[in-house]
């Protein structure tokens, strides 16, 4: 490592003097300006997110997104959706740095109008068992801990068909991001409603399994043919991982819901993932490019983020910025812990920016945090 | 269409004549020849496969797999297979165009020695509960219909650790294509026999589900990361997808077994499929570039190759050429038929080589073979 | 198109009340929001660019650059650049979209300091002779109208080696990207100066033909092994295209700067283009995702963005934000003009957010501006 | 390396037995072998090709060549060759491992047919100058040194536009691959003749240069839009390289003739390369999966190839069969020397097949053969 000191031969340090003031002016009117005033801010030693670690906690927010029901109709809000903001990212209505996530709430009954827009969307179930959603015309039924998602561009609505039971589920979209680059679009469907087609699951039915199709057309889009992953494999794919492998020193054991197409990401903007934390284990601490929303799936536990200790139980919700230092811990010494998590490594990795580093000090960990 | 006729302007048409035959012997005293003598044979209006349509019944070669047990020991014959040699290809050891495939037999606590080689191999278990393979270090128990790959360089032995069973299974490998293209090489496992590692199955317990481990080293090597496709989840696939899809018009309901880290083939010179045709389904007749050498899975059904009935039950083999018309019926109106096959499309798409033609006459069925 | 109307089903539209005024402050204090408040702004019909036409003349902006060699020191300033700031962008100091700009001056006989970052950067030169850069060990000298490229993560340093006239060149950089995905990163070289190869122009004379070394070891890194693209054989294609191809409808002329290795763009997060228009031709308009900065580097024309005017003369910037209409028109009669251009394609397509619009109306021309 | 003994444990070494024999009669009658009985033989220690290393002299074949265009007519030769074939690979017509080559002769004004062919090929011309083809209405005009491609399934035909000189050219092709792999198709074109575009050469006006054209339809097909590389650019190409390189130890300053569109082989399943060999430079030996066929275009060497040493003039013409240990000199002291050859390397790399092994001894060459 460098010594990164902004008062050293090869940053700048220019002294004002009221002779580039006066320069620094003219350059203004020109729509200009003199880079060495701006660049060890633009261009800092490490990455200096806006984003703070953040806890979100089920039981404090459950509440307030079941008011939404009583207070707002479906029809006049679009979606029904208690978004969670990072103190840090208000402007751009962020949890942690380009990613958006929020509870959405849908009554016994209710269903949403259809549409569909650049920005791509996934979701996870937290509570009711009604839950179905549209995609492209493929009817999907989610139910607790199922992970599903709505890939940039496909048209979409939710609903809920229980008889008297709300259904609540995390969205999580690229919404920060893609206003960002500027490439926001929007449509409302021409039908308002989509019909879906006669089987319902079908892309869990055709992709569901370790083999694909063939003999149909080719897969060429950008995302994955599997439109949601059921819980019930997905843990028992953890189970099974954790038979075989001692997992991950930082994250346990930890997979990918995957492009069956690909085996790459799910989607170009978005990553899921789901990992297991064995009873009592703490793992040590990381930190990379790249920013995380992480769901308290199933048990109790604690993450250090940045030197900040936030415990959490089943539906929190927390963020980890970019280059935060973080380690997980299982706090039930007799069942395993589940986190699952939403994150824009895929982007890190298609444009370059994947780093990480482990944290060699104290044994991997963090000091611990006072109180 | 065009015209075929090698009497036409565009084709070689030479006559032979004294002063021609002169020259001809002047050209093969210097290692050459005048390509009109060979141009239309060398390129065909279509495909010209040496293979021909092939039946093996294992009611049939049952008896003499196992008679080797008796008549060679294991660790002079290598490995107890009876090979499946196509008529037209006596010369390579090929079951179909430059693949090879042979009914592998081992004796109740039996292991062979280790060994790897440029050639690749898969198996496709037929009888028997003991079957393991070590491969790379891993080792894997195999049961019946299970299929399992040995890529190309690894290390691999196998073995069968029942009490009183034999076991059968059918190798599939690309060795014609190797040696056709002089790319053989052997090597003898240094100690002879693996150390396998302590758990079975690993690669499945990995990546055996619908997601990907993440957090381990990225896999680079050119075939599947997932060893072995218990037959049970890959019964069940087919099911589920019939539920979702009518399935392709010439092979039923087939899938793919694929490299979870590509969504592609399970290696780079053979792919392997499986396909569940429906009580009382007959497909419609394709040809396309490209070798099968299909296995009955399951049930009882009828395949026409060229224009040959192949009547088939489980067991029972069948090679399909390149360009040949093809077709399958299951014959039994209540209960499903599975087809196991493997091919060298991998190569066929690689190299740009892969054509596809439906059938049209007929209602896309070929003439009732005679008798 | 369907409507787009804010007021309308499928959009948010929810009144302000007491109660929910109330609600909103609850949320608030635990850092979350009730999204139908934001939705509409979020999810907006269509890209809504903070980025706004704008060009900067060379002949104003020239003496302010000259001025800086005077007013700050190269050693104190890092580099001596003055920015061309876009009225809407300067919170992130971008010229448009999340791409920065700038003019940066180096007096005879300078050299500037080595340091690497995250931030890839390309150059394009103006003027002066002597102008040389390091870019990972392999000095390039460059001439005017030469383009080079310090990727990602590479050490640089510049300088120029003339004995009496100053150089100035363009830079891009993504420095804004790399600031919104909180990935920044920056190291001053630990020798202070890199010591390069002995060979000047290394990868011009490997790379610059249209054939790829070979017995090499593989090129694995995301971004072009060729490093530089003198002008003589650029503006040969481009003349070269120009018997061969009618050139694109909007941009005449148009061809990239290609990786050789890959044949795709020469950084994975910034793309540069060169484009010839005949004398007098004049293109219809289109629109994009993707932001683009625009160098005037021969002749003399005119380019209309959004409605608004632009006339430039050589030497001269201008910013075309995402989304906006833009057509361009060579003034001269008799001689081609050329435009550079650099933009975030690569990132627009990486992430699957690429759309494009042809201005059908107008025989493809936007309406004349007033003025 | 293990021991390569075919009397060891690993291998097979069962002993013929009269029961046996009956045995191996009964497996006959039903289309089987035992596989231990060719083992050893179609799984060797190392490649065993049937090619074997062969040189054809120019000054010996021209004459015959030249004789073709008397004995015989272009129409009814379809097209006049002087196949070179390896004293192996009669069977198939192959000059080395699964590679066709031969001369073609066209007479001042002559002009063949139009066709198209699953086969890939490819001209590298040694005299005369009014050589043209058209490759899918494209019509290339190439003269001596000049390399072009008809990628598989293209429509192409040839000829000559002198007036008074017979055009004499290369011809190679990966026939006995497609043959092998069973994928032979041809078709006469439905008009006999092509009528090619108005631009000669436009894909070297449109791909000839180190940018890519932009706005035209993105190139998916497998192989090069640019299809004739002139002797000019790339001699200049192998001098620039030997500014900036030493080169590699086997083969001198080698490049590859590169897709544009991809930075790879110029077709699937056949590669080209140049090669310069510095005044006087002797390479070491090396050997590697793959066949080739070298053409020397330029000086006068030798090459040493599995011990034999082939002496070589301009239009000499060389195999070296896979896993030959071959090395190259330049016998000219004050000139440079140039072999242009091509290969199967495509296929290795995509199949998985490629090996590379440097000899070691004797300071890298290969003993000096007798005489």
């Amino acid at each position: 490592m460098t010594t990164q000191d902004d008062n050293m031969l090869g940053r700048a340090r220019v002294t004002d003097t009221p002779e580039l003031s006066a320069y620094y002016a003219e350059l203004a009117d020109r729509e200009a300006g003199a880079l060495w005033t701006v660049a060890n801010e633009i261009e800092p030693w490490y990455p200096q997110p806006k984003s703070v670690p953040t806890l979100w906690r089920y039981a404090e927010l459950r509440p307030l997104v079941r008011k939404a029901l009583d207070l707002v109709k479906a029809d006049d809000a679009g979606r029904r959706v208690v978004m969670l903001v990072n103190p840090g990212r208000r402007d751009v209505s962020a949890a942690a740095g380009l990613l958006y996530t929020g509870l959405q709430i849908m009554g016994p009954g209710e269903s949403m109008t259809a549409h569909r827009h650049q920005a791509a969307a996934l979701r996870f179930v937290l509570e009711g068992t009604g839950a179905w959603t549209i995609v492209d015309g493929e009817k999907l039924r989610v139910g607790a801990r199922d992970f599903a998602i709505t890939p940039n561009g496909t048209w979409h609505e939710h609903g809920n068909e229980s008889d008297d039971t709300p259904v609540i589920w995390q969205d999580g979209l690229d919404i920060p991001l893609v206003n960002a680059l500027d490439a926001g679009f929007y449509e409302v469907h021409p039908d308002v409603y989509q019909v879906p087609g006669k089987v319902v699951n079908s892309s869990v039915l055709t992709y569901g399994g370790n083999l694909v199709p063939y003999g149909v057309e080719r897969w060429t889009r950008p995302y994955s043919p599997l439109l949601a992953w059921p819980w019930e494999p997905t843990y028992q794919a953890l189970l099974d991982l954790a038979k075989a492998s001692e997992g991950s020193p930082y994250d346990g054991l930890i997979m990918e819901y995957t492009n069956p197409a690909t085996g790459g990401s799910v989607m170009p903007t978005m990553g899921a993932h789901i990992q297991l934390l064995r009873a009592g284990q703490a793992t040590k601490a990381h930190r990379h490019t790249g920013s995380v929303v992480y769901t308290a799936a199933k048990g109790h536990g604690v993450s250090i983020v940045a030197g900040q200790r936030f415990e959490w139980h089943e539906g929190d919700v927390f963020a980890v910025p970019a280059w935060a230092w973080h380690e997980h811990a299982n706090l039930d010494q007799g069942e395993d812990a589940v986190l699952f998590s939403f994150d824009d490594f895929p982007v890190m990795r298609s444009l370059g920016f994947f780093r990480e580093e482990a944290y060699v000090d104290n044994d991997g960990h963090q000091p611990t945090p006072a109180g």
